[in-house]
């Protein structure tokens, strides 16, 4: 019987760098995308993590999502720029598109890059930490597949469309990512399987009342936060991705995966050509340190950031069965998982 | 007794100039700030209208906010432009924001314009409605005085931070104005004096129970859309505009008006660099066909540009009780309001 296993950075890089480049992704690009999972999953959120890559593993190499690297470029400002990627992994472009944004901003203060043709990029989170790392202010969001119901509806019918953004500060940034539905699927679901209690304004039943168990709102409809106003954000996330890149929005990212048909943008400030990075992450740190004065014990990002420092020192832990599992994708791929070496 | 008058746009239009050049506003800024009031007012939300218009103009004529218009440019690059307005009135500063991020748009693809030391802007609507017919995608954020509690709170500390956005299609545009508390407290006022009902969900009294009613919850904490995410899009909010700008922030904007420290951001892309405006606006207007196919019965914007069309018809009304304060505003400041000239 395999164990559960507490992994170090360098190894579980090295899993998910080898289990991805065993699917077909280039060393360059497996290399990126484990680094990306590394940022996800240390947060210790439980979900949107290592948790998907059999998932990716398994689109990549029965050939529902492209293996290989591509991207043609669509339209071109000095300050914009629309990539199609052509069904990539959605963390490889959605990295992509931050680095041609970084790119743009450099050159002109603020730019925007979007991707489409794209799939599910994981969790805005490792982007926008990265965005944080160089020194941008930095805004992702990704259309999705429908993952939650109009106001007061009973079936998932538009996407949660999740974002994230990062602003660095002198000690750490300040960032959070979500999705515009009460709960994200994988939150839900995390839910159902601990048997938690849910809030009754979370959505409906499929009958149509408010439900009471994540099981009921799971069948049922996740309303948008705050009703209209969560459904015109999902809509302004539509708007920033699939529309102005002109891809696939709405019900054309088809459940269950939408694969091919997400589109990601990223936008980002260039802190060093507003006034310096340093006075912009000193605004920063005392914004940050007002937070805490109004009251709020946790500012977005402390918990996920407190979280990562711990697992850069001790690891992330992998239970037996998900070992296993990562066991037998590495035997199916002809790779060898190794520790410590 | 003065009596109620529905005025038509012209009418409207050459009162509040009037009124605004009375109280210190120059005949172009005056002008520009009239339509402004009647892209709020018409499209008859009953609040964040002409309304408020007693309130500027005692805002002008006591020097709490400045009627003089000199705004400095505190940083530029190519795509961004960030400037101090110096207290001047909100929505000549916002409208300023507006041209200045759709001059940067046409030259790089993408523009942003933040102002500080603004002040309260009324409403996004009416800026991203211009942005909409010039052509162009555009999203505006203002932060504001404290208008909402953490989540789960009792007192208001955080500002509710509106944005809106517009999109064009063929016939008209898609897009929406809101706050991020589940109530703005203009609507909350509106309830109140209404003694209408409120879900449970929206947030606490004073002593921490669930408000029951509107009256209850004025005198307690709103809460942020979806509690955490709500906070978190109001903090964004306020990276976009002062953070950003280097402006007033959090507390920072004291209530109860938050005089000369708004301040506010306009994004905007130039779809006439991204492939053509009228595939954008047709993409748009598929878009929103979809929208309704899937089951929207009005899709984001639909209600107000409706109200606006019959407004434009017809007029607007305005009570007996405002006319005559209006009225009184004009003998005050020396100038005459006529209808029909």
């Amino acid at each position: 019987m395999t164990l559960g296993t507490t992994l170090r950075k360098s190894d579980f890089l090295q899993w998910v760098d080898t289990l991805f480049q065993g699917a077909g992704l280039s060393a360059a690009l497996a290399s990126t995308v484990a680094d990306l999972y590394w940022r996800a999953t240390s947060r210790d959120v439980g979900h949107h993590d290592i948790s998907y890559l059999p998932q990716r593993l398994e689109w990549l190499t029965s050939g529902k999502i492209n293996s290989h690297w591509d991207p043609k470029l669509v339209q071109q400002t000095p300050s914009v720029e629309i990539w199609d990627v052509g069904g990539a992994l959605g963390e490889a472009s959605c990295h992509f598109a931050l680095e041609r944004s970084l790119t743009l901003a450099s050159k002109t203060g603020l730019g925007y890059t979007a991707v489409r043709h794209s799939n599910h990029f994981l969790a805005a989170w490792p982007y926008v930490e990265i965005g944080a790392e160089r020194g941008f202010f930095t805004l992702v969001w990704s259309n999705t597949d429908a993952g939650m119901a109009l106001p007061g509806g009973t079936t998932r019918v538009l996407g949660n469309n999740p974002l994230g953004f990062g602003f660095p500060r002198e000690e750490g940034w300040i960032g959070s990512d979500f999705c515009l539905a009460y709960s994200s699927l994988g939150n839900l679901n995390d839910r159902r399987q601990k048997n938690q209690s849910i809030p009754s304004h979370w959505g409906h039943t499929a009958q149509g009342l408010p439900a009471q168990t994540p099981e009921e709102l799971w069948n049922g409809g996740i309303d948008p936060i705050g009703g209209v106003k969560g459904m015109s954000l999902a809509i302004l996330g539509e708007m920033l991705t699939g529309l102005l890149a002109g891809g696939d929005t709405l019900d054309e990212v088809k459940p269950p995966a939408g694969w091919n048909t997400h589109n990601q943008m990223v936008l980002s400030w260039d802190l060093s050509q507003l006034g310096g990075l340093s006075a912009a992450q000193a605004r920063a740190q005392k914004f940050y340190e007002r937070l805490h004065g109004l009251g709020l014990q946790r500012v977005p990002g402390d918990r996920s950031q407190e979280a990562q420092k711990k697992a850069q020192k001790e690891g992330v832990y992998l239970s037996p069965q998900f070992v296993q599992q990562l066991h037998e994708w590495a035997k199916k791929l002809n790779v060898s998982l190794t520790v410590g070496v």
